[in-house]
């Protein structure tokens, strides 16, 4: 996959590309529903593992280059940025030659940004956006996706003033807040503290082993547990700016909706729509997804 | 405490006692503020602890006799039940004399039901309540106190169809299920499935060391944590009909609120109030609870 029109988009609106985010511990040796999804869309072309998140990448790659060989995605490479001034060396440059998608894994989501952000590396992952490629990210890599990123809060408790932190992220989606290993780290008290600092923010919480697939400034959702999209548009009462650092955050009327596989939302209208009344460009129906080589090369001989 | 209008309150409508419903490890040897409200309320009368949750009663008398001779409840008695039959033995009722509270400690919510349940000891609970006592519960009472309890059901996950257990609980609130433990056990999936069952019931999650005291259909919120009210009156959409077992619950527009400390709800018309907005019958305002002693002789003397 060449990138002829490799642009940075800056514009916020839709890319020509697909985001892929996932909430940590995607099946790796299963049904792999989700990796079958990135490998039918990486199709024939390179994908790029990126580790960089990891202050322990060893084994990270080979998990996953394993896992995408059974899938038919043959071209993997393995990226990882020990320090900031390698992020524009040649060499790290080139392992993105061909490339149709990358794929963050999971770690510190600071480390994807502190290390990548604003390099050469990051404009080649942009390209490769623009273009019309797949960008995924599972856990900390899922978190980086965002403009304002969530960097860190205690999950299993409620969200007490002055404890969360967030940071700049790569910003490839906009207008949201994504949280992963959402149920099972019991997360809905940190991602209603992030969406009652600014309801502009879209909270979107993703369980473990399920992922939203994003284009066109829709997704869909994919895998074996629930997202949770928190809307904070109407809420009428919050307590954030005015309370003391250990009090409890308090927020009236928060919108909540729980989504299912397969189910679709809509970023733009705020609103999550029924089974099949959305169509994803780029999207043959996901419910043939279980046929991966075949589509994989069709989609990677036609799309571009 | 005597009850000379001791009459089942099968009306449904708001009954003269006041409930504390507790969301588990409510502090003991600190600041107490939740049980130094019991204690406010109890005054010079007698505490029943209902240790009947328990399979492993021993202590759990001991521990909350200790917290509460602290706070000037000196007359308390240890209520336990090893069998059903014991329920209606007169040696067991004779510790509701005098009785102006009891306290159901946590265990299982089954234990509680299935031994008391429809038995002279709940007769002596209801009276209790019905002539303006003061019924406390938490974790496993906190529960218990419900029309319908939530038995069992993972937390930590996304809810799945047909995990999760409820029962006919005590009914001492009508129109609400409550879950206990709630951000700490990460239980929210498991309270929006109990909720998407049937939208009537208001869905209650209190945090540990965190309670509401709720009278006349109102409810007011106490301790370091925070209580999440459910509410799916609003919901669009929700496939818990449908659904296949393994499949995750999915559910569009719930509104969700979460209150602090000293916020209160309407449990009439679903709505939070701002602090101070309501008056709760029998209550001084809460934030003169850090006097306990004094006021505790004055509730003690000027109550029924």
């Amino acid at each position: 996959m060449t990138h002829p029109k490799a642009v940075l988009d800056t514009t916020g609106g839709p890319a020509a590309g697909t985001l892929i985010i996932i909430g940590g511990h995607e099946d790796k040796e299963g049904d792999r529903t989700i990796l079958k999804e990135v490998a039918r869309r990486v199709g024939k072309g390179r994908l790029v593992i990126a580790s960089v998140a990891s202050h322990e990448p060893k084994g990270y790659f080979e998990n996953y280059q394993k896992a995408f060989a059974d899938l038919g995605v043959t071209d993997t490479t393995d990226l990882y940025i020990e320090e900031r001034s390698e992020a524009a060396q040649a060499e790290k440059l080139s392992l993105f030659e061909g490339a149709a998608g990358v794929f963050f894994t999971g770690g510190d989501q600071l480390r994807i940004t502190s290390q990548i952000g604003d390099t050469p590396i990051e404009q080649r992952v942009r390209d490769i956006y623009a273009a019309g490629g797949v960008i995924c990210g599972t856990s900390a890599g899922a978190s980086a996706m965002c403009e304002t990123m969530l960097v860190k809060g205690r999950g299993s408790e409620s969200y007490q003033m002055g404890e969360l932190r967030m940071g700049p992220g790569l910003g490839l989606i906009r207008s949201v807040i994504i949280d992963q290993h959402f149920a099972e780290r019991g997360r809905m008290g940190r991602l209603l503290g992030a969406v009652a600092q600014n309801p502009r923010l879209l909270g979107i919480g993703i369980d473990e082993d399920t992922a939203i697939v994003v284009e066109n400034e829709q997704f869909i959702v994919l895998g074996s547990g629930a997202v949770y999209v928190v809307d904070g548009g109407g809420v009428t009462h919050s307590n954030i700016a005015e309370a003391k650092r250990e009090d409890v955050l308090s927020m009236y009327d928060v919108c909540v909706h729980v989504l299912g596989a397969s189910e679709r939302f809509d970023l733009k209208s705020r609103r999550p729509e029924p089974r099949g009344a959305l169509a994803l460009r780029n999207t043959p129906p996901l419910e043939d997804a279980s046929k991966p080589e075949k589509e994989a090369s069709d989609e990677g001989g036609s799309r571009k």
